[in-house]
């Protein structure tokens, strides 16, 4: 059960209203790696959790937070539209930064919100649920969040140095150090469960479901062999269950593919005939 | 530039037709985090790199395995949807195992591809582009394909046990083996990033853009501390740069959220004659 | 700023685990008319109100509890995803029930979220932000807020009649009244706004812009006149401005549809060539 | 069975072309609430209908209307075309207005469909059946279509307002008339229902399935008590059935959420060990 | 401008309900290649057609006549649905058709449409434009129609043997009947449009646009040679103006691919640092 | 089985960086008939492939070909971005190209990819599966080729007028005559199966199954006779089993649509109290 209070996180004025910047925050409230993205995620996660009290905590605790971020970010967007020149088309054959703005906003900000944030990324695609992930393993999960805390904090930082405007910059100041929370809370607890479990995920598989004579080869697919010089082409593997190779010649082992002719009620082009050409 | 050889990387011969398990297979050619995501995801992740050409190597020969992967789950599915009995919809009142085949196999199979694969998950949901991640960070990229590598083995492992069949386990025991060098050699190539940039990604944020108050705390917003117990809650943060704190009762520091009024052209309710109800 | 209780709105038990029903359930949870997609509505229109507070704190109120909704609905898919047999392929030659589950049940249920909810419809297609609606009119947005609950507790009756399980059929009686106290508030508050402005949304357009010959006529563009005895069809219409009436063989005021030839860069086929055929 | 007559029910003559107001267009056009969108939702609910015919001509002689209306929209937007500066890269260092538009308008336009209307909405997102409604309950179904022409009708007016030319207002002129119309019918007709059934959708629900306890009363979930001063928080509710009723403290009647821990084969993290940590 | 006569093309009437059967007709209405799509496509190339009036006609002919056929088989999918075992949970354990049946029919048929057609392929993904073709260059667009047509009878066909429901024979021998039609005029304007125009499409690109080196060579890219038999890699090319050749070793014409690093903004992984592990 | 040679297919070098351009250019790379489409068709189209082996390597080398096409266009792209303006907000008001490219380029080049392409079409929307074919028919696929490749060239053709880069340019030109190759490769191919099968997709369709009478007639949906003009309206038929007919006053053949009510249990507005108004 979820409570809402009438106050921002953090504060979510910008200095003068930028229609062009409030499309491109879209991105970080309807993108991908967005504020409904790791919303929905944590709370997904958080629900289908089977497992350890203080891991439930963490999750929820941080979907909830993730709940307000929209928040805020929504009036950011909603306050950046203030003003928003959609009204004054001819003057636009004068001024390049009002026709850059008249060209540039997404129209839904004009014509479908009313100067409101939207459920969309920066080109105008509205979220949907394909991008967040929820798999009842937590540490593959938290492997998720890591990786989502750090798609978005590269972006937030991308943003802020795509503005001058001081109101913007505050509040993203306020977004990378909470980001920065983010990243370090899922790396110490991705640390916790990989001492546990060890590093690769499942680690509920029994060795015997595994061809191991293929589980630590790096196959030179592509020309040249650059990547023969990593630390993931010999040595120990992480896991510590196996030494890395590298094999300049990948062999086939599965032989040609040659699958049965369709039976007739298909209606496929019928292959016996064809052959006959 | 490509180049295709005929052969199968591994042997995708299932013991005997199962068009309900092609339907589940789909999920890890088609899906989230199913083969043609992480080759087009690679693949992209390789063509935009602009650093070091051990990783771009690395990138490269690993997308250009997983089209090989796709190529050996398509054969499996198209295998295992021989003699799949579209045609015998009487005899289903008979028999339970046909009438669970004629309900449950994707109608794709039947309808739409003649019995071969579909760029689809296991829903019938078709693949698409918001799946992938290539941001131009490798550091927060790698952490993407650690992620993809996790989610892939688990669905992998999931389907093992979903199956009798010799031949299918054979082909996932090589799924299996491949997944857990992707994920070994995605954490080495992450441990070595880390150690050179440390663990919050960007890396190249100045510490003066951020709010650092805020970088460190782990925030209750959900009822109960269980939360405060775990690593996260205390002690040097993996970054070594702060000190986790808890705050069992987040403040607010935004203040109201309060918007200006539309203005008349967007045809909003009028605010006014509103608040004189 | 959000914040959560560790407790369910209502009790989600079902007596029993029903893998069928999860996937049924799921319409209720990310269905076009979903918990998501009411959740979602009712924070953007309240995050982009600009108008009157008692309005605002309406919809905050009812899009937060949605949320809690989603929590309860998520919590029972979980639980009725106890025990499936997805480990029992064999046995399902003997049994037309496991028979019915394995070909029925959502695989992702199985495969993708560990027998957790998924963020998807009942047919596995995932939710997506185009099915909300926040225009920043709040007649408008109060007529989709009304038509959503109406749906979605069509829905819910539609599954309440679909199972014998006690303990869903209770948590489902909780939504249906929950559905009626929305559904009659937003009703409630249409009438307030409907009596202060008038039925025509938006009120703000002036007379001049509305070519009003055309306002109040059912042209009836479909063979037979069925529709001429209807309240739509003669008498006052509901807004009070004007007659309907009803014209049985409608008038084309546009004159025959003729486009220029497109500019040869566009390499369309060359219309006068294609003229003289 | 259709036929179509080879003019357009309103003339669509712009006095001059403008590619940028031709990507807005495509708002009404392919839009959640554009003409596509009325026309097959109310084709499907008339080919789904199994009532009473007037509703049902009424649905087909509106749902047929829309056809038309998607033609003169896609007409217009053709001519907003024509001229489209999309060979004249260089001019646009000059001219603002060019570099406008080159910016600006949907780069569909000139690739894709050779200077003609698209089926996409302003943002050039193809339009999806995701946004139509057909539920079989023509009370509901109603309800969404006065939604529809709500949120149609205030785009609208939007677009009106965004543009100096003549001939697109009067087509506008004309969309806002039997916009007029479309809301005012379905008013009409969902008086007569609602008088019949009764306001609760759908009517058919035995009070025994419902927990009436809490039907109605609105839960202050959200902090301050704005909402208590509406009519939808004390008084009779417009069902006539019960008394509205405000509770500031909302209860939680669920318990906590707990889940079984999933079985081995699911390869989640084992929650057993997660606890010992 | 359309109309509406209240009898369909053709009979619409199954001997018996079969609401899995409803399932896999959806996608002839709403998949890739269903009437949904024919309907739209030949739409939109209408309205969009800048050329001469035979071939406009055609098109709206033909696009007319589909929107008939949708709702021919939305009308069969009504009827199939009549009887639905909705509501008839426990027996299933005892009858395997009515297992398959509740496991296997579209739930949106149970939940969301009230045992009506929805707008969806076969697998419950809703319809979305991106399906559609209307480039303005008619000759590409009728190759589109043809492949339409051809995609769309092989599913027809491939539907008509998975019953044995006469009634639904006749309605899909219709619609054989008139995809043969559809196939067959879309052929023939084909062939006048390349007896003008010759084969290559757009025929409007001037001879020293093209690196006509490259323009009539198969590479192989793939191991084996199997495609030099073909009537593809020798002799005249079918638009008479080069000779096919076959190269077994394709050179790379376009050197290494090596991008410039991003600027310090982008926050990449900095590639120099990153060099000197 | 893949491998990757680092070489480009065909140089990618522009002259000079132009962001509004590489967003346009994401047309042909992740677009309905870019080469992420042409690639995926292709490889689907082999794998799925269970005749003739000529045909089948035909198709393989193509679709090989075409992932070489995506590194190439993905290039140029990246390279396109190089020194884009994102970050010289306030230069925008004084130089209009400038303030074209700001509102012009696509967000997700700045924010999400780091400068790098994106698998997106030129409108931002993510490429998406549902674009693809790949039905078990080869003669149904070809034409499904032979229309990709007509698209596609045309797109290139209009993307080469719009640049003056001769880099760009270049680039384009090889891609013209690569289309030209293809178009002719699958024409040659489509001869050879329809002197084999004839023209009517699927060629196994028993003349019994088909309501002959409807097979080669064409019908007058649509005011206007211009269509009776063409070769499709009289003499005999591309396939030469029938003769053209037209048809100026379409017959219904079917009757009125007429279905029973639905059942109670699924609470659609009852009919027979509606019929009582």
């Amino acid at each position: 059960m979820f409570f809402h209070r009438k106050e921002l996180q953090f504060h979510a004025k910008p200095d003068r209203p930028d229609p062009l910047y409030a499309k491109k925050l879209q991105e970080i409230l309807g993108g991908q790696f967005g504020e409904i993205s790791v919303a929905m995620q944590y709370l997904f996660q958080g629900w289908n959790s089977r497992g350890d009290a203080k891991y439930k905590d963490l999750i929820m605790d941080t979907g909830t937070e993730e709940i307000g971020h929209c928040e805020m970010i929504a009036t950011m967007i909603a306050r950046l539209l203030d003003d928003a020149p959609v009204h004054e088309q001819e003057a636009a054959a004068k001024d390049p930064m009002i026709g850059a703005i008249m060209g540039g906003m997404n129209p839904h900000h004009a014509i479908v919100s009313g100067l409101g944030a939207v459920p969309e990324n920066s080109a105008g695609v509205p979220w949907n649920a394909g991008y967040i992930v929820a798999s009842g393993n937590i540490l593959a999960d938290f492997r998720a969040n890591l990786n989502a805390e750090s798609q978005g904090r590269l972006q937030v930082a991308r943003l802020y140095e795509m503005t001058e405007d001081r109101g913007i910059k505050e509040m993203l100041s306020f977004l990378l150090a909470r980001d920065t929370m983010h990243q370090n809370q899922w790396y110490a607890a991705i640390k916790e469960l990989e001492e546990q479990q060890g590093v690769t995920v499942p680690a509920s598989v029994p060795a015997e479901w595994e061809a191991t004579d293929f589980s630590y080869t790096l196959y030179n697919f592509s020309e040249g062999e650059e990547a023969k010089a990593g630390s993931w082409a010999s040595g120990i593997s992480p896991d510590g269950r196996g030494t890395f190779s590298y094999d300049s010649e990948p062999a086939a082992y599965g032989g040609k593919q040659e699958l049965n002719p369709p039976p007739p009620y298909m209606h496929s082009t019928p292959p016996l005939q064809v052959k006959k050409l």
